[in-house]
């Protein structure tokens, strides 16, 4: 077993050590904007089953590292198949997204849940994380991932996606005893499963915290940050972790950079609202950069695309410690020349 | 005519002058959480029939006055009028929200726009004006308001609501330049009703910047800011509008907070996530801050409901120029005993 990938400008920006050109992998890559993502999904009824599918959840990882020269592969999988490993009933609904049937409304509603033994209830990811590993070329790290406790928690109430989180937030404004109890039980089961997908092979791990940046300052900190950096904390002290970096995004959190940086995360996601150069004046060379293309971008004219690659590449100036992303995930529309032109510029540009 | 408000809480507190309490209103205090305001809005077929009949707008406007001791009234319209004034077709459908039939999607969609005469294709909201300053109660001000250009934009090239403003962001990325023509109209005729409705009778002017925050800073300063400070610009040079405060509002802009000030706007509205020490940090004493509640901690228990209150009054620390409002509109669940008690702690407690 080599290490062939540490060397690899990702693992390199992630340290930031100097690399010749600027890394750069997509939030999503592996989805429905890829017609090859939409054949391997037609061949299976559900969602889910695709990512309960090893050896398909392998090939979608896989299909855009073929077309694109990416720095990284993600893992495909989805946040919410915690919840799901935890006892929730998920259905995957076209058109409407994910749903748990029986969202949790009260204190009782946590009894039923149990802390995922991950090579158990989640052993298809980890089974998938593993075949990947094989798969993938030696010298292309392959990135882990988890939803952020508060996003599963937003999740797990609504029971859907929502615009204000009318459920999650009346549990943070009436009872945060009790959700914090559920927080604590996802940060025990994101610990255990972020070590398994570790130990099964991934090179980095990220969390995303899609909904951390719809809370009040001290309510990010107490219940989207808090569990965050319990999370860091722990995997730090693992042994099967302690070398990997951890990236931290919350998508609308660019105001709490400084907090982030304070979990000791390698790298912060960014969003597109914040220019590189004013989060690097905030950061200081503490913490690797990770964005921050808006991903409408992608829908402009090339010349218009590529200023907007130049103006994020100049923003940060050349310093060491920065991953180019989009500021979101890709979305479906997204059209494949404009992801081949993406790739292509930052590689040249930044070399 | 006397200017009995001119001493009231809310002009003083825009002015940044001492006041013996915190004054408050909300944003969408005449709405659906109120059972009067269904009742009101069940005697129309439509909602735009609503804004277009004075005697109704001026009902649903007084109506949280007569339940609340709110502290300004603010018209009841819609963003939405001016696009449709401009020759739009507009359909507010139910469970859908406003829905223009037939979208900016070329550059020839633009021509047949005109630019209102606010006294001709808007002349029922100012009659509304007129018709609500003469039944409101002469010591509470009355705020007038209109969306941005930006956010219109928004509306009108999407034809509805968006996650992600795919149509709106692929024109800014590929065609600005058609993108300013359609802003500099909208400038010029919201620049026309905002007058208009000074000379019926408002007593501040607020623009609602919805979806600023969705975008890059660069393109927050030209297609979003830029077009606000034009606005800003020509009203204060308007013998009408002189001496109107003006509240500017782009909910998910905290990280441009100094920018929005420096258009001259004497108050700026602040979403929930940013704390108003903070913001008064960055702000020092150039304007005064509206804000900053989470309109779901009004489903909270009254005790932390209380807390959040009393949170937000610690953090702005007594000094002159707070106007208590929510972070976004109030939403149509709310109970109507939590915003009896949110208005009248801030007052009691801030006293």
């Amino acid at each position: 077993m080599t290490d062939s990938w540490s060397q690899s400008p990702f693992l390199r920006a992630c340290r930031r050590e100097p690399v010749e050109y600027t890394p750069i992998w997509l939030m999503r890559q592996a989805g429905r904007y890829l017609p090859e993502y939409r054949a391997t999904r037609a061949q299976v009824s559900g969602f889910l089953e695709l990512c309960q599918t090893p050896e398909l959840a392998c090939e979608v990882t896989l299909q855009p590292l073929r077309r694109f020269p990416l720095d990284a592969a993600i893992l495909f999988s989805d946040i919410l198949t915690v919840p799901h490993a935890m006892g929730m009933e998920l259905d995957f609904r076209d058109g409407e997204g994910p749903v748990f049937a029986k969202p949790l409304r009260h204190a009782r509603d946590l009894q039923s849940l149990r802390e995922p033994d991950p090579e158990q209830e989640l052993r298809y990811v980890l089974d998938a994380v593993r075949l990947i590993r094989r798969e993938l070329a030696p010298t292309i790290p392959l990135i882990g991932f988890a939803g952020s406790p508060w996003t599963l928690a937003c999740y797990m109430i609504e029971g859907r996606g929502s615009r204000d989180f009318q459920h999650a937030k009346s549990w943070l404004y009436s009872d945060p005893e009790t959700l914090t109890i559920l927080l604590d039980r996802l940060v025990r089961s994101l610990i255990l499963y972020l070590r398994g997908q570790a130990k099964a092979g991934v090179q980095a791990l990220m969390l995303f915290d899609t909904w951390g940046g719809t809370l009040t300052t001290p309510a990010y900190e107490q219940f989207s940050l808090g569990p965050m950096a319990q999370i860091i904390a722990s995997l730090r002290a693992s042994p099967e972790c302690r070398d990997l970096p951890i990236i931290l995004f919350s998508k609308g959190g660019t105001l709490w950079l400084r907090e982030m940086a304070a979990t000791g995360a390698n790298v912060l996601g960014l969003d597109w609202t914040v220019e590189l150069d004013r989060a690097r004046d905030l950061l200081g060379d503490t913490v690797a950069i990770q964005g921050n293309l808006d991903p409408m971008a992608l829908f402009g004219s090339p010349p218009l695309l590529q200023a907007e690659i130049r103006r994020i590449l100049a923003a940060n100036g050349g310093r060491p410690g920065h991953i180019f992303n989009l500021g979101h995930g890709i979305t479906p529309q997204t059209p494949i020349a404009a992801v081949e032109l993406l790739v292509e510029t930052v590689h040249n540009w930044s070399a």
